[in-house]
């Protein structure tokens, strides 16, 4: 940590910093400048609490030089995380992975059918919600252990292992009894209860970025995982909030190759609930393998005009098989021209 | 609800979408105008999905004139709600009240100080943390349930209710058992099953807005806890995340007159989180009073610089009677010369 | 500034940051830490351009200390600014002022009738765009020069200075001719041609903070107005873009203390153009000033419903009337209840 | 537009409105709904100020269903526009264009090494900034004429078109006498004296989007230019503003899918200063063109430690020679796999 004093500090106010750092247990090392003195605070292993420090008079600004996480740090452990969802291995260095299916388990007709879909197609993992979080009350919220059963079925018609949410501490064991990878949605990435709870479990965790979360708060979530025991995490970005309303989010494609220098964790992306929009759809797949993405994640719906939820974004069958053609094409280019994302 | 088709759209495209609204069970009407045609939705009695209906052919999009809440809605209900917190009555025409106290409950001795401290200074409830939210897991997460026991104990000392944070569902009874008003903090302003857990109770909640949520989905997320039964819901302001860095986060506090348009709940101001600032606390406090809000939340600490969590935007305690001593006069004031807030 | 070396960074790495730092003038002092070694910056008077540093081998980020103004900077001009408008001083200590008036010069007979009438209710300056920016071409752009005219004709009539945009370096000395405060839009605060030119003149600026402007870009950009001999610099808070579309923009209230901390330069809101909504405006007019501000700026139409350009957001005559009167009681209840804003 | 009327307005408001929309030369249509009635408005050509609307007793809200752009839109110009950059040809169909060179000119040296560089790579145009928009007054501003008499050098040397940023209405003509493509920087995106300007040259405009423009605005943007005439206009995405601080900007790469179904102009990236970090330029550059970018500008500095502005985000020799290798195979890719982009 720095600690920035103000251009006006009187030598007692850096006297006092000094011993307060001292008082925790780092060194204080003071830099005179030509406007003002800063203070480095040395021997911290890891991030240090500024609270104590901020407001003391004269200090302007105390700036952190350590980050919030360690486990899930590239920095600390360099060699690439490879996540085994029954089977599944997703990674850097394995071929990227598609996750698809409806956003909600509606019935066991739209499941089975839509399992059978993207198996056919190509598909890596099915997905579908059986727990539904809604920014309202008053629609469709999920058909919970029902979905998870029906979502059991489908494994077992198609082979494909799935991936569903969990919105609740308590609701972990549940889940976790069906699940092959388990979701943590946007909304929840801050539910440390829960994040705690899935750090606790032996199954592969799927965790999505808060709509309004930093990289460094993402990887902090990651952590919670991590440091319960559980490294079997795969990083999800699926948008964030800007002012911007033309698509549903922004989705943040830089993030993918920036987050796989910091972390050794796998990155996926979900194009289907960032743009909000099918026809955005398949580009931005693409765009996410050529940038590095281990997978993406994507919608798809026997008849998205009759879906209970997300409709718009949700591909058709036609057009996931698209999807599908489309990116198997890319991927032989990729590989046969030797261009590594 | 209003479609609006594309420039381009013919006259079978209009026609499924008519078929389709009146498969719905509601009306559709025709609109057409000079350069595209757009449809009205009749007969809806609230929000309509409009999953089955964005992406039929020809559909420009899809505009909501419905919102996803309705018994938090003024519109429904224009009557103000008046919270009762054991005797503290908070609402639209009752006096502002002032929430005081540190972020943590961090020992038995910390709590009790502050508690005798700002009972003496006029403060009408006891804010502590004891289950505390924290981005990062190698840092304080709180005393929980023994933070609860020394809240209990403050009260019993001071005659103040108390205010404390709860985080998932299961610990709900725990902390409903103790706290007089409980929390839901930002990170779970859409934890929906802590929403409904919570409508469940017959105790008061103070909701939070979340860091990134829109006021549509804040009044949203609280009508999930009115839906259950529970109406003794106080909706927060307590700043939103922007591009801006300078304050902890940006405090939206135009949104105070604005939300008491559109429901019938109470609504406070957290000025210590928002700004994250200590000398920013006082300003906003009294900009906050004179905008309309039916109070404020305040963090103080016996000695900041030694706080666990959020020292910097900490009151001391001279800092907190001197805010006091100006919210008594300036309250005076508004009410001597009239002034409707 | 201080350096930041990568975990894994090599002696070499840092010997090279030594040498590049020592070759642009300054003293480079390494604090060895923990985990990785920081290197302090010395001797530098002002911002120093990061870019020779931050891409050296095993540079992790470099972090600024000091800030991009100095001129407008409280730390080195501690006493405060006052701003002198044809005779109205705006600043620290003087009485708050309001500007009144509508977002565009119309016609004779508007102009005039609200000049008057605002005048009459106690306004210290009258507002009126001869020049309007507009989202699209479409749509009404100001009567240009024949409204400078306008405005001087009101200023005539009342004896009310008059504040108007200037969008662009060559309108200048034609804006300057006419007006006693020249505004720079929101649009415009990075427009560097017109701050510099406007750095060239005698006559006030009022410099609108940019839509998605930081705190410090804003005072960066007066700093250009400064540099060129121009200290006559209002600034102005006006909403800044964020995620929530229920106001135009966001107030970010909490920035008028701030800024009142960083710089010497006076601080007025406008509350109009930050909410977009009429009802709102009242509220946070009295919210400003108990904030601190120095002024507010206000839109007034004689026929809101029939204007040109930002009807909602204008108060109507009689709106405008009561806003007055409300600010009146308020300014005499924190003078004689000697409550400093 | 659609008005949307309050719950409770009363027939008397409903009347009302009718008659103010008719005094417009407009045809009301009103809806009446189970809840609240909704008015259609009819027989616009465009897009209406709703100033006039919007504040009606009983009047909820005014949606817009025109926009406030035509000439721009692929609504009413369904074919692509092709621009041509002397000789260059840029727009859909042609093969993406890569534009290279440094932030600013700095030297003789500097700029013809560069541009030797850059055309042997095999770029197609050659970029370098003259006039320079910097935050602060305090650092590098660019060499202004000079620097647009050395950027006409280096195309004499390689024959590459120059691209070179106006800042100013009033130099307009000078630059325009020596770039091939202007640019509008994202600070002036709506500085519309400027883009008024420059809709009456005949030479093409590449319009950097806003760092808080909506596509809407973008688009508007656009409009002001070909409303004068000149409709050689190319899009370009540079990243917007948000709360994300890892990377200099949120590059919005969704919006090349979703602009291009809006508008028939082309539609570029800039992924250095969306990103600002070396290390993501090249997998951004690629993500772009796969998601169907007509082209990317690419910052190079032939020592980036030692450049004026933007260093870190500017690619080394080195490193762009191995950008166009990558870019050349992965365009080789997509056209022998015959995949869309």
């Amino acid at each position: 940590m720095l600690i920035v004093m103000n251009h006006t500090a009187s030598q007692a106010d850096i006297d006092k910093v000094i011993e307060v750092v001292s008082g925790m247990g780092f060194t204080a090392a003071p830099i005179p400048g030509g406007e003002r003195t800063a203070i480095g605070v040395l021997g911290n292993k890891g991030y240090v609490d500024d609270s104590t420090i901020r407001d003391l008079p004269g200090v302007q600004q105390a700036i952190h030089v350590s980050k919030p996480y360690k486990l899930v740090s590239r920095d600390f452990h360099p060699d690439n995380t490879i996540v085994d969802v029954a089977g599944v291995k997703i990674g850097e260095g394995e071929r990227p992975v598609v996750v698809g299916g409806p956003c909600a388990v509606e019935s066991e007709e739209q499941i089975l059918k839509t399992a059978r879909f993207v198996k056919q197609c190509g598909a890596d993992l099915l997905r579908g919600g059986a727990f539904k979080p809604r920014t309202g009350p008053h629609t469709f919220q999920g058909l919970r252990e029902e979905g998870l059963k029906l979502l059991a079925k489908a494994r077992a018609a198609t082979g494909l292992p799935i991936v569903t949410e969990v919105m609740s501490p308590d609701n972990v064991a549940l889940v976790a009894e069906y699940a092959d990878l388990l979701q943590v949605g946007a909304r929840n990435m801050q539910n440390f209860d829960l994040l705690r709870e899935l750090g606790r479990i032996r199954k592969p965790i799927l965790l999505k970025r808060g709509m309004s979360a930093t990289i460094e708060e993402f990887l902090a979530a990651a952590e919670y995982i991590l440091a319960e025991g559980n490294d079997q995490v795969i990083l999800c970005e699926r948008g964030i909030r800007t002012f911007e309303t033309a698509t549903r989010n922004t989705l943040d494609l830089a993030m993918v190759p920036l987050v796989k220098e910091l972390t050794h964790l796998p990155v996926m992306v979900d194009p289907s609930h960032a743009t909000g929009k099918r026809s955005l759809v398949t580009p931005m797949s693409k765009a996410a393998l050529v940038a590095g993405a281990h997978g993406v994640l994507v919608e798809v719906h026997p008849e998205p005009e009759k879906a209970l939820s997300d409709g718009p974004q949700s591909l058709t069958f036609p057009g996931f098989e698209a999807l599908m053609a489309d990116l198997r094409r890319l991927q032989q280019c990729l590989a046969c021209c030797d261009i590594a994302p």
